[in-house]
This record gives structure tokens, C-alpha cells and sequence, in this order.
């Protein structure tokens, strides 16, 4: 494995591998000195095009504690404004001698096009509505030690912006790569167009859907679709596909609440339901730090953990 | 001591073993190679919601020369901006495993809520009006060792914007805690409007009190406040309480010369008179380090200095 | 040597140190783990006032290969902008016990100034239109090592700008003091007034020229020139001064064709011409890292290598 662009590279097996590595670094993390040297001497640099200091320190801390040195291109503050090309950002960081990019951009295809120029390893930390393999990663690892039960006999019900939704798309393509049941629950106007090849269901009717899943994995609703018009308003949403106390109870007893972060509280999720213990977004951030570090280590490693 | 949040939970021991432990960390400071292992795989970030090069990268010389690794959540480019709430954003990094958090904001007591909330432990880096506790401990450390004088024999005037000072306010805190006289220099536009429960005395006139300080510590004049119509001008304030070499003369031949930086030369404070060699004010700097050093090895250090 | 601020300061025998110790770097940086701990426990500052991602890349690389600590203070940011001196902002990075500062400014002469007021180390990262030592030293190191020739036999067209040229200064001080002879290739408007003391010769017919160089060093054309009236449009430079497929076939067979980046592709050099092999400036900026990493390793070193 050289890069990670997209689930679909990965495959099933690959996935499993990711997982299993993960839990190792786990362990890793739970140290008093939670570092290991398997990376001592690699640079990864991670490069962004959006702003995302949630997903950049998720990397970063990843990277350090397998000893690699970080640096990060803002892309703000770069010559990229200046009018210089992408690919020749992307050399000329690479011909600095570093050995891994982390790439995120607003528009899909990004970090494929940078693999293709580039000798160095790439990650795709998120490229437009396209894909951003690391989420789903954590969130299967998130849902496999939460649940403790067989991926093909859980459904998971994605709730939300699907259409607008990298995580959304990485995260049917993992669980359903694994062998799990999916059901995307939006109103029409934020499904894709087509969803012809998705190998998943679609509700419209939050509340009857909630009984019968495993997991309740909530999208980050961006204001913005209030001023596209495709939904009539944000209290009107949340009206029907808000996450609330009473709806929460309608999800069986062992069920999870999952989101990506950053949530809109009182728009996709009320206060409350963030606090319970079935709601376990902190863990997902917690595990990405040890799926990043997984990651790294499968792209850039060799040898063992230690 | 899990946090530091303000002078006052330190009390006058709390202080004195911090000032013990920043000699030490002097000490580290001048070797060959400054640095110890102490905080080998802890990992330090810095959650700036107001700009202030100085003071982060004062924390961060710190923190690596205790072998801990710093990440910087600079909020100009974080979710915060995107909606997420505070506490969200502080979770989340907490739960990335990171062990302190080193917190500026421009509202008094967010740092004591971001404590309420996390397990890390929390730094008040400065806090809206409030205080700014690791610079009272550095001045406390530096009039201490330039001085070499018993705190309840010195006498301390500090001149100017006491109003809108969280360094004035840490710094009455750590001085009288310590046993210090400490009078306020400056027009009752810029003090308080109350000053029941603080242990200090006022004046209006500096030349009057200069004769008898051995430390005429100057606060920063922020040029809102002739916008604020709290000082009819800058002129008029440095013709009052401005040190100019003139004045400087009165002060006592051993007495010390301060300021938090950054300095407005020809406001609160001339350029002849930054360049004295009483004016101690690099002097601060160097020894923020060290202090930042001994604050951090409290909260998240065991065992021995090395 | 305690500071880089300009070509002249090295004469050639200082430029010929800095290239025999960049080859024991360029060895460093092809190791399996590219790191010595030469510069283990020093500070490398850089103190930029004008955005270069790239430049600042190159530096902390250079500097963490060397086990040195980088920190940036970038300006936008600081406190320069509360209005604090730069040197006051110079003289408290120093006071925290940094060893070198990496200064760029808008200005000729700043990089000397700052060197004036501190003991630290400081480097010359790009002053004004003045001089960007560093760059010539990469770029003398890339010339020797790509054609293996006495720079005295040597021909090295620079063709663009010059006027506006830091690179151009330094790459024309460099070279000629190792013999090399160096024509400009410009129209009279991007020519500086007055060439008295430059030991060049100038030309303003390209394909004249281009038969005779082993090096056609072409510089960036800053879209501003436009504007402001120095060349009738990017266009007509183009058609006069830019490298295309035809232009580069007028080279000799050995000929190398440079730039110190960002390219503007379709201006001063063709997509096609950016990718022959005789265009070495990915191997410009692959040595620049091995050039700093000798740089500093002069200024702040001691020992051997390792």
C-alpha cells in the first residue's frame, strides 16, 4: 500500500488490516510515554486547502508519536496564491525530501491527481464531496470495540446531508465493504442524484427508522443548505431529522450515536444527546488519533510496531 | 496542583515552590544543551483565541526543552469559527490525548470553564481583564533574583492602564502575596472602579513616588484607550506617566525598571530609558522560559528535574 | 562565520566551505533515517514578514535533520503589528534563548540591522530586492554537481527581471567570485539603473544568446511589472524573453536550464521546457535543504558532522 486515496483502494481486507493495526496503537497510546521510534526520520507534511485543525492535529499527533517529524503547508500563507501551479507545490514540497502528504481539498479527485505526480505517499484527509477514508476507518474501528458484534449483522443508519457528504461516502463504502446494512435518512433534496451502485437503503422517515439500528451516525448539517433552499429551514429540519432526547429512545438499548464532528448542537443533535453514554464522538476522535497512526505506519513503516 | 488559573491558588507556598523550581530551570537553560526528558511524550497545546507570538512561543521554548511535543490550535483557522462550540472544540483536542492545554482569551474566566470541562490540565495564558498568572510568577522571579532583597522590604509602583490589566492584576496577587508594598501609579480613569480587598495603596503624582519604589513597574498603554476618552492623549498620558530618563533619575540608584513587552516607546516608556541598565525587561523574557518550564513540570512532571 | 546576510560576507572561499559541506548533507539526506544530531538542543527561529512557505519549508527541514528546534514567528500574527519595534519583537525572541533567526523582510538591509542588535546567529533568507544568499549557494551547488565543469569555464545567462532581483544579485555576486561569467538577458526597463561594479555582461536578444550558455538561469516575472508599465504585456515578454520548446533547443546538448520557483508557466518558461530533462529545479530545491543544512551547521555547529 502506497497511498490512501479512497476506501475503495482498501477493500475489505484492507480495512481489517487497518483495524487490527489500530488496536496496537491503541495500546500505544494508553503508555505513560505514548511513542513509539517506527517512523523516527520521516517527514509528513500535511497540506490543506480547507481549513481543518480538528483532522490536521489528528494527523499530527499521529505522526509524532511514531517519532516522524510534522510540518504543515497552510495553503493560505503559501505561493500557491502567488499563482504557482498545484503540481508544482507539490513537487517542490516533495524534492524537499519528505516522505508522506496529507491532502485535503474542496474539490474531489485532488489527492488522486497529487499521488500520480509524486513519488511520496498520499493521504487523502478529505478532497470535496468525494471521499475521506481516515473517518470511515475510525468510525468502523469505533463501531467494532463499542459493539463487539459481527459488522454483518449490524445496520447503521446514516442521517443527513448525505448528498454534500464525504464522510457519508467513505462510510458506506467501509461498513458495507464489512458487511453491514446500511440506510441513508435525509429528505430528497440531500440524497445524490443517483444512488445507483450503492449497496444501501433509503428511508425518509427518521422515527421509524431509529428501532431498528445498530448505530445512529449523524451528518454535521452545514447552514449553508438553508440559503441553497434544500431544506426549507434549519428549525424545520431539525424538526424531522434532529436528533433529540425522545428520539434517542427510540433506538434500542445497546445502540451508538455517532457523529464526524463538528456538530451543530440544536441543529443535528440537542445537548443532551451528545452527553449520553451511547453517544461516543469523543471516542471516535480518540481512535483517530490510532487509525492515523495505523495508517502512517502501513504507508511508511517497516518492521514493528515495538 | 493540576491547573493554573489564577495567582490565587497558588497562595504565597505555591509561589515560592514555583520561584524554587524556575532557578533550576535556569540552570538547564544555560547549558550547552538546554534540554531535559522530564515530559518525554506529553504533548502540549496551545489554544490561542487572541494573537500573542510572545507568550506561545515562550510556552513552546518551554515545553520542548522539556522534551514534550507542542501543537499550536490557532482559532483564526479552527472550527470554532465554523460553529463549534468551545466546549466541543476543548473536548476534542482533549480527547486526541493531549495533557495540557495553555489557554488565552479575551473573556475572563474561560480558562477556569475549559477546566471544569477537561481532564488535561489548563494554563491561563491570560484571560480577558483578568489575570495572567506566569507573568507574575517570571516578575516575581526576576525582582527576586536582580534585587536579592526580602519581598516584605521592597516596595513596587506600578504605573498606568491598572484597569484593563490582567498583569496588574496577577501581579498584585503574587507581590502582596509574597509580602510586597505595592502602589498603583495612574489616573482615576485608569484604575478600577472599586479596589475593596486589594492590598494596595494609590497615587496620582510619579515623581512624587518614584523616590521611594524599588521596582517602577510600567504597564502597556493600549492606544484605544485616547479613543476610549480615558486619557485625553497619549502626550498628555506620557507627560504624566511616562518614564523618561529625567524621571528615571529619581528612582533609587539599585531600583529595577519593568514592562510585560511589548513596549510603546515614547508612550509609557522612552527609548533611553528601555536601554538602562536597570531596565530589566529581556531580562523577563529569558527568565518567562524558565518559569514556563517550572509550571509545566508541576502540573504534568514526576521524579526528578535531570 | 556567526551570521549569512550576503554573498560578499563568504568571498569564494566561504562559498566553496558552504558547497564541500553541503555534499556531506546531501549524503545525510539520503539515509534511511536523514537526521545527526549536530544541532541537538538549539533554537531555529524563522522570522518572516513576507509569505514564503517554501523558503520556511526548506529552513525547518534543513534544521530538524540537524536535530534542532524550529519555531516561526510569523509576523501576521505578532505582535509587530500591535506596533511593537521589530527590534523589540528581535530582541525578545532572542531573550528566550534562541541560537539562529531566519529573517525575510520586504526591505534591503533588515537582515544586517537585526544582526546588529543580537548575538544570536542570523540568516538572510530574502531581503528586499538585495539579496537570497542561500539561493545561490543551492544554486552553485547544483550547477557544479550537474555538470561537473570549473565554474571559470563556465556561461550563465539570467534572464528576466533582474531589476527586481535578489536572486539575480546573489546568483551574479556567487558566481562570478567562482569565475564563472555571467551575462543578463533583459529588456532596458528590467535592468537595474546602473550595472557600475557588476562584473557582467549584458544582451538583450535571447536566441543570440542562448548557443552560448551552459546554464539559462531564468527568473520569475512578477505579474506586477505589468502594471506597472515595464513591459508592454506578459504576452509580448513572453514572445521576447519566455523559454520555449524552440528556445531550449538553441542550448547546447549540456546545457542546463534553472529557476529559483515558483514558475509562472506561460510566462518566463514553458510547461514543455519545465519538463526536459535538463530542467534541474526540483534538484534546486532538493539541494537547498542540504545547502541550509550546511548554513547552519556552519553558523551554529561545532564537532563533526556525523
Amino acid at each position: 500500500m502506497k497511498h490512501l486515496l479512497s476506501i475503495d483502494d482498501l477493500g475489505a481486507d484492507g480495512i481489517e488490516e487497518v483495524l487490527r493495526l489500530t488496536a496496537s496503537f491503541v495500546e500505544v497510546s494508553s503508555r505513560a510515554i505514548p511513542k513509539v521510534p517506527a517512523l523516527r526520520g520521516k517527514t509528513v507534511v500535511s497540506l490543506f486547502f480547507e481549513d481543518s485543525t480538528r483532522t490536521r492535529l489528528s494527523f499530527e499527533t499521529a505522526a509524532r508519536r511514531l517519532s516522524a517529524d510534522t510540518m504543515n503547508f497552510a495553503v493560505a500563507s503559501s505561493s500557491v496564491k502567488k499563482g504557482e501551479s498545484l503540481r508544482d507545490t507539490v513537487e517542490t514540497v516533495e524534492a524537499m525530501g519528505i516522505d508522506a502528504l496529507v491532502v485535503r481539498h474542496g474539490s474531489a479527485g485532488v489527492p488522486q491527481q497529487v499521488a500520480s505526480w509524486i513519488d511520496a505517499s498520499v493521504i487523502n484527509a478529505g478532497d470535496g464531496w468525494h471521499e475521506h477514508p481516515t473517518q470511515a476507518l475510525l468510525d468502523c474501528y469505533t463501531i467494532r470495540t463499542e459493539l463487539d458484534r459481527p459488522f454483518d449483522s449490524l445496520h447503521v443508519g446514516i442521517v443527513g446531508d448525505v448528498k454534500h457528504s464525504r464522510v457519508a461516502r467513505s462510510d458506506v463504502l467501509a461498513l458495507t465493504a464489512l458487511g453491514a446494512r446500511v440506510t441513508l435518512v435525509a429528505p430528497g433534496t440531500l440524497l445524490p442524484p443517483s444512488l445507483e451502485g450503492w449497496p444501501v437503503e433509503v428511508a425518509h422517515d427518521l422515527d421509524e427508522v431509529l428501532p431498528k439500528l445498530d448505530v445512529a451516525y449523524l451528518l454535521r448539517m452545514q447552514l449553508e443548505r438553508q440559503e441553497d433552499g434544500l431544506v426549507p429551514s434549519l428549525r424545520e429540519y431539525s424538526a424531522c431529522y434532529g436528533l433529540d432526547i425522545a428520539r434517542a429512545r427510540r433506538l434500542p438499548e445497546h445502540a451508538l450515536v455517532m457523529h464526524p464532528g463538528p456538530m451543530n448542537r440544536g441543529v443535528e443533535i440537542t445537548a443532551d444527546v451528545a452527553a449520553l453514554p451511547r453517544t461516543v464522538i469523543t471516542r471516535q476522535v480518540a481512535n483517530g488519533v490510532a487509525v492515523r497512526m495505523a495508517v502512517l505506519f502501513l504507508l511508511l513503516g517497516s518492521g514493528v510496531v515495538a
